[in-house]
């Protein structure tokens, strides 16, 4: 829940009367996202998103995350397009913050998931991965196996204020995993957040993939692996095999995954809960007590990570 | 800002077929309004604001709130117009809290004032007093001098913590008020809330009025009062009398201010200003440390007051 930056009318409508989108009749503040400033703006012509990056951004990568929306929306991915203005660019300057117009997408994300969300999910997942093929320019996982040590460092020193275990078990999984971290899968354009609220349908039907600001190269199947917690996991922690099977049916008919890539999902799986543990647990500890947006619960990927780590092979999420 | 309420899409979907207004297809929190929950919705036909009564709103005032807007709107004041369900109702329920779907007013709220926003201001005022004149329903103003003693009472023994000579500020404005506030000025049906975040503009034309969750029948000239201090205030908190003349004047041409309207503006003034020091003062202080929104500062009204304890007359508002 967001608006950082507050920006004047007459900023806002010199700025508009740049794109050739017609005359802004119409902004609002829009309570999504929690990393930019963004508003829903009316013009004469239709509706558009205003995004206004924030610190938590890096202005550097600014040009992958517009240039991949570019290149994905050519290639028919329902994703948010970039809205070049007359001057041809998309990446611009509001209110001292770089800013860019980006196209509205239809839809609502899902709360209740159902497998059929999880079965559009592997399809479109798969879709994503082919089309960023030829996407010529790259950007590193910041929250890459690498970085988690460091990340966890920051906080383990509180870990115990969240959970008198949680030291030892993220130590534990820090050592197994620089291990056993796979060295040679598929990489490719990966979203790495395709969290339920990045994902919008109509109905039943998928029609669009958001927010692309953690967007990297890195194997396809972390992707997959992040989708299979962020999606497959019920609110009581159980996780749910028809789910996971849906997604990864849907996954392999467009993209078929290799033997090592199927046998290296419980590891990536663990990989990908302990990023989003730590995460949240660093969030946890940093946020101003009283904040309005309550902090994720880190615990809840303690769970997730611990099912991971009981599981005997690929087979446990719902393959044959 | 504010989204209280989460709506799971299921709900949401439902409740608009309950509509003659098209299928849903997007829904976005939006971070204005600080009393309800507000989505910006749009459906296959329009667009659309989803409001949800939170806690702070009567349930029992809705009616009028809803019934205002209806009657506003159909003779012709520039309002949100409730949208009548195929049951013809348009209060309804959602989520376990009273709902309405409204339509979508576009403009902008001027960020900075200038005298021609407030001519236009003080041209639809007038109409909206003219519009209300028949309104059938009526609403006690549960913000009124009656109430600023009892509201003061909540907050005084910390009221030191803002500044140590507001206590006796406040307690002498409220014997000052209590002797001198008028008895006989016409009344009518008021908006009592009309800030610039109210009022929406298309380039300097007013295109709307909204938020109508503070009106009541009292003193028209009590809502010029609210005015004068929410737009006729600098950021450094000198009154700016050009802006007042065109609020008054433009206002006067519409509904001729009576000689007894015009010398009770300093007490209106100064009561206008103190309802809202109080609200600002008890929101200061009771406001989790740490919170997001950072509440507004009630010495800003303080200042506003002292203007007008030291006006001579109503020619100190810019008018001959």
């Amino acid at each position: 829940m967001a608006v950082y930056t507050d920006v004047s009318d007459e900023e806002m409508m010199a700025f508009i009367a740049e794109y050739d989108i017609g005359e802004l009749v119409s902004a609002k503040g829009i309570a999504e996202g929690v990393e930019n400033s963004n508003y829903l703006i009316g013009t004469t012509k239709d509706h558009f998103i205003l995004t206004l990056y924030e610190k938590r951004v890096r202005e550097e990568d600014l040009p992958f995350f517009l240039g991949l929306m570019d290149h994905l929306a050519a290639r028919g991915i329902p994703c948010p397009e970039p809205v070049h203005a007359k001057d041809g660019r998309a990446l611009r300057q509001l209110a001292g913050r770089p800013a860019a117009v980006i196209s509205f997408l239809e839809g609502l994300w899902p709360k209740k998931i159902r497998p059929v969300h999880c079965a559009e999910l592997g399809r479109a997942l798969a879709q994503f991965h082919a089309a960023g093929a030829d996407f010529a320019i790259q950007r590193k996982n910041s929250l890459g196996p690498k970085d988690w040590r460091p990340l966890y460092e920051t906080a383990a020193e509180r870990a115990h204020e969240v959970d008198e275990s949680l030291a030892l078990l993220v130590e534990s999984e820090l050592d197994a995993l620089e291990r056993a971290w796979p060295h040679d899968l598929p990489t490719g354009v990966i979203h790495a957040d395709l969290f339920p609220d990045n994902v919008f349908f109509i109905g039943d039907k998928l029609s669009g993939l958001i927010d692309f600001y953690f967007a990297c190269n890195d194997y396809m199947a972390y992707d997959l692996a992040v989708c299979l917690n962020a999606w497959c996991f019920e609110r009581d922690r159980s996780f749910n095999t028809t789910k996971a099977r849906q997604l990864l049916a849907a996954y392999g008919a467009e993209r078929k995954l290799s033997r090592d890539e199927l046998n290296a999902l419980p590891i990536l799986c663990r990989g990908a809960a302990l990023r989003f543990l730590l995460t949240r647990l660093y969030d946890w500890l940093n946020c101003p007590p009283g904040a309005l947006v309550k902090p994720k619960d880190p615990m809840e990927y303690v769970a997730y990570l611990q099912f991971h780590r009981r599981v005997s092979g690929p087979g446990d999420y719902g393959l044959e």
